[in-house]
């Protein structure tokens, strides 16, 4: 292969913001630095792009390596260029973002990884590089997207009870909603359906579980849909 | 500066996908390669990132180089990666979509172009790379993004008729509106005034002209809206 120029070219990485739910917050999943620069630091799981892999697989092989995630929802974000966003040199990195259901996923630091952990959003530490400003935007595209994809249902188990839905929805929008008028628009939607299971093993009365309507879920997906909530 | 690893990196350019809105169709504008490969073909503008310069200010340096184009709205789209999408080495682009108003631009092949014009989206030449794909990409973004942010605005000039305004939705949409209901709405969103004017040197009977109330379109584009027509 010839090299189209000459002169310096900057060095590209992907990024990406792996966002989980539990009964209690928006969680993200950070990895230790053990490399200047920030040694010791947390940062996005990430890594540079190998000339023989597209950008998805580069975002897919460093998931694995670092966190050991797979077959999870991820999408491209955006790409981030800042001249000086990295102390070493001109580097620019194509951001991601990830949705993984806390309850079906094992989390574990991986051969490459020195130290995994979920974070909450509302409680990060502070993090390597411009990583605060890109989970900020993927927060941001996760908080618009969810009024017109059903994107956020990733981020629960197969079954689920309309409160973990309501849940799913106030702690990414990160505001509180009202019970009956949620329930009467998401079941107007007619992308969630009731199954005839109940919770299993809760202290409080066992609610009724809930399913995604996958054809439903996937016409609405492509077409787009409103949820003002 | 060091450089972080020794293995091949990829090649980074910017690509830009400028629609332009004419009393016709959505136009795009597109150069004329007069290098391999794919010489003599029609193409996006764009070109090789700086490794000084941020990855916005590339697109905006690359639009005047070869289309003489600047001061128009500018938004990054999405990274194209995939592995053989430049048959020379391997190239990743950032690509972004512009807008214009074509009443206000005169467009012209600058220095850097051979040959530039616009093309009907409608109705296109073949495109040399991924371009095509691409410019489905931004067409795609485009007629999302009117639903919910008031974005299409900027295809117009200043003071416009509703009619240029279903004209601009139509186009963008690739469908008819009814004209009742696209008035009814357009005119409760409070984003479009009426101005003391009308058209000038018409044939038909001339229109009352309007123009967007920049508080509303700025608390709108930020906060979203939903348009549903």
């Amino acid at each position: 292969m010839t090299h189209l120029y000459e002169f310096a070219r900057p060095a590209l990485t992907v990024d990406i913001v792996v966002f989980g739910l539990d009964e209690e917050d928006l969680q993200v999943m950070l990895i230790q630095r053990d490399l200047a620069p920030f040694e010791g630091g947390w940062a996005l799981p990430g890594g540079f792009v190998r000339v023989d892999e597209t950008l998805d697989d580069a975002a897919r092989r460093e998931l694995v390596e670092e966190t050991g995630l797979k077959d999870i929802y991820l999408e491209q974000l955006y790409t981030f260029g800042a001249v000086e966003r990295d102390p070493r040199e001109r580097v620019v990195t194509v951001a991601y973002y990830a949705l993984v259901n806390l309850e079906g996923h094992h989390v574990q630091a991986s051969t490459d990884a020195r130290n995994a952990a979920w974070f909450p959003v509302s409680d990060l530490p502070e993090l390597a590089f411009d990583h605060q400003a890109i989970l900020d935007a993927a927060h941001e595209r996760l908080r618009g997207k969810v009024r017109y994809q059903p994107i956020g249902f990733e981020l629960l188990p197969e079954r689920f009870t309309l409160r973990q839905l309501q849940h799913m929805y106030e702690v990414i929008l990160d505001r509180e909603l009202d019970k009956r008028n949620f329930r009467k628009k998401v079941l107007a939607m007619e992308i969630v359906k009731e199954t005839k299971e109940i919770e299993k093993d809760v202290a409080h009365r066992a609610a009724r579980l809930y399913r995604f309507d996958k054809r439903t879920y996937d016409r609405l997906t492509k077409q787009g849909f409103n949820f003002e909530i």
